[in-house]
């Protein structure tokens, strides 16, 4: 049987490692031409295989391959579009298979989130019953690490390093300032559901530094008075206090925090974040300077300083789901399984689709202090291995030599599909 | 004649490498005991020299003021208090003079930007006139690298750095999601006055990148149809646009464009960013779907991206500072003068404090493009050195290992001292 060729597409929000996932798959079918042909990307993602809008990664050199692994974002372009279920839009469904069936794709490579891997499994399913099956591996991708099963997802290491060096940085600044200036410095970060990426606020403190942390999460309701105590409390104690607010952060009534009904001096409302709002709470209830920093797209994209850890990973999950393809493996994810904290240990597992799909992962209790304000010991263990190690990109005048491929098109084989 | 101490305090907004210049004051000190006995730092920055708060640096191991290179903020602390002009406030002065006098400091070194700068000068001139002359030299540091005679200010690359390469990630960011999801993204920077730091944000593009993007300068006024007019055609041509805003971007009414009297639901006033105004803006003139982030103290504190010229630059500038007193000048400036772009040279010079004080360095207007979204080449080829190797601080466990001086305190000879 002639070698069959393979579809890699990403998905959704992009992140400072997905495209080193995108090398682990690309390098490793690579090397077994015997039975992958060409890799095929989608170009924005699953939009490119339905608009039949495929890009050769063939006609990319190993060196920029290679660079992909150190290049942030989604190089062949992401997108934000969900399949709907099966029995609501088949057509969707259908073209996909058609389109596999013109370019003889027999591998599809899914990297995304919770949502993809829903996709991918409708995939896999739908192919056998529509009698052109395709094996279907998702990579999982996705900054807010709430995949069920895996230990951790590719992508969040990386901006939980970002945040935590970050809010150090920005803590030691306060405390320099806060003699005659800003007692209080709230970053807001990403996490609409769960709160991991607000937890690795909380490894800026360590021994040595010290460092007063107040963390909003989004498991935990936020209470104005309590907030404040424990604000005040660390201003009085420490001089100033640092807070790290997750975007999701919600209120007794169940609303964003960031959700304020801002309007400007002309009536307009203003789509703010959460920080200013937390800023304003902090002003009217302590009357403290204060200052506020939103990171939003620089903490995902932020490959200048991704973990060692997890870029090795992204790049382990990408080659691992090529040969778990290879050993004839179907509607499967590749998983970070952990077999030991301190040293750290992990392995690649495999789990079924059917597990993976829909189901968010948040943040265990016992993850959050008794005051709901900050992060245990446990913890603590858990996220240690995953911002560890410096993986920096290559610099040419100052700035880091991301690579933009080719991106060179398929010629079409099909009619124009409407999306 | 016994070798006198020395007397060194940081002043103002604290930044990614002024503790890289204290690093320069306090080794080359140490090398000359003959000349120099202890130096003691003001905790808090001037205020410490009033309140007779001096930190014993002689305290500290070697490697701890070595560490210093690679610390970020204010390791003694930093304030914004400017002392008032002497005809009005002369036993500010006194007050000084009677501390330097109590612990027999003969050498003033004055860490900070052009308030400080005039500050220096002042007490130069003081002393002499109160029969206790000390020598006093400033030396240069503002992330707004708006100091007159000296050819950039050190902080100033690193910030830039941090900007051009977040801008740059970012911008990779938003090109993978704009199919279907973010075409605007706006980045506001620092900069009240001047627009240096908006301008390295134009750095992020290169031929290769070819990043769209459009900067809003204070020194331009802003003009609203104009702006969507050009983030509109960039978002036709390149499918998204990066917008990096300065703060200190104004209307034709003279008012920052963040000043737009924002109140939430309850009617409290919210302390808004300029990134959500613009953002504001280009939804109801474009409609487009935009995300906006506000680095603020993450760009200035951002030790983990610092500018390798910028580092050297700035341990160069204390190294000299304490090399010019030793040499007998007094109420002068280290400065850093470029002798040429490619490759880039540059020396330290000096420059009296009587021309340093008070006088504002603005973009000059052949750096801004003719439209007044951009950066000329001119401009590029005086960024580009500036933002110019890389620095990377020691990491332990995953995090930059900044150090925390113990900061002890000099026993107090005077009575106190009401601020």
């Amino acid at each position: 049987m002639p070698a069959r060729n393979a579809f890699y597409a990403q998905s959704g929000g992009v992140t400072a490692v997905i495209n080193a996932s995108a090398c682990g798959v690309i390098e490793t079918a690579r090397k077994r031409k015997d039975k992958i042909g060409k890799v095929y990307a989608g170009r924005n993602g699953i939009i490119g295989a339905l608009a039949e809008e495929l890009i050769d990664t063939s006609r990319e050199t190993a060196k920029a391959i290679a660079a992909l692994r150190f290049t942030p974002a989604g190089a062949f372009g992401s997108c934000r579009y969900k399949l709907k279920p099966p029995e609501e839009s088949r057509r969707e469904y259908e073209r996909l298979i058609e389109v596999f069936r013109a370019h003889d794709i027999g591998y599809f490579f899914y990297n995304g989130g919770g949502d993809s891997a829903d996709t991918c499994y409708k995939v896999s399913q739908l192919s056998q019953t529509m009698g052109y099956p395709v094996q279907a591996i998702h990579v999982p991708k996705t900054v807010d690490n709430d995949l069920p099963i895996t230990d951790c997802c590719p992508g969040f290491g990386s901006v939980a390093k970002y945040v935590a060096v970050s809010t150090r940085e920005a803590s030691f600044d306060v405390a320099s300032m806060a003699k005659t200036s800003t007692k209080v410095f709230i970053v807001e970060v990403m996490g609409r559901h769960a709160g991991w990426i607000a937890a690795a606020g909380g490894m800026a403190s360590s021994e040595e530094t010290a460092i007063p942390i107040v963390i909003l999460f989004p498991e935990v309701v936020f209470e104005e008075q309590k907030f404040l105590a424990a604000v005040e409390a660390k201003v009085k104690k420490h001089g100033y206090c640092t807070v790290v607010v997750s975007e999701g952060t919600k209120g007794a009534d169940g609303k964003f925090l960031a959700d304020q009904g801002l309007k400007d001096a002309f009536g307009h409302a203003q789509l703010g974040g959460v920080a200013p709002v937390v800023a304003g709470i902090v002003k009217r209830g302590l009357d403290l300077k204060y200052h506020w920093a939103v990171a939003d797209y620089l903490q995902r994209a932020a490959r200048h300083i991704a973990s060692g850890t997890d870029v090795e990973q992204a790049y382990a999950t990408g080659k691992a789901a090529v040969e778990l393809a290879l050993k004839g493996h179907n509607s499967v994810m590749p998983t970070i399984e952990r077999v030991s904290d301190a040293p750290y240990r992990w392995k690649i597992g495999v789990a079924p689709l059917s597990k993976v799909a829909n189901v968010e992962k948040m943040m265990p209790r016992g993850f959050i202090t008794a005051d709901g304000f900050g992060i245990t010991e446990k913890c603590r263990a858990y996220l240690a291995p995953l911002i560890k190690g410096e993986d920096y990109p290559p610099y040419k005048d100052g700035l880091p030599q991301y690579v933009r491929l080719k991106n060179a098109a398929v010629p079409k084989k099909l009619p124009a599909f409407e999306l």
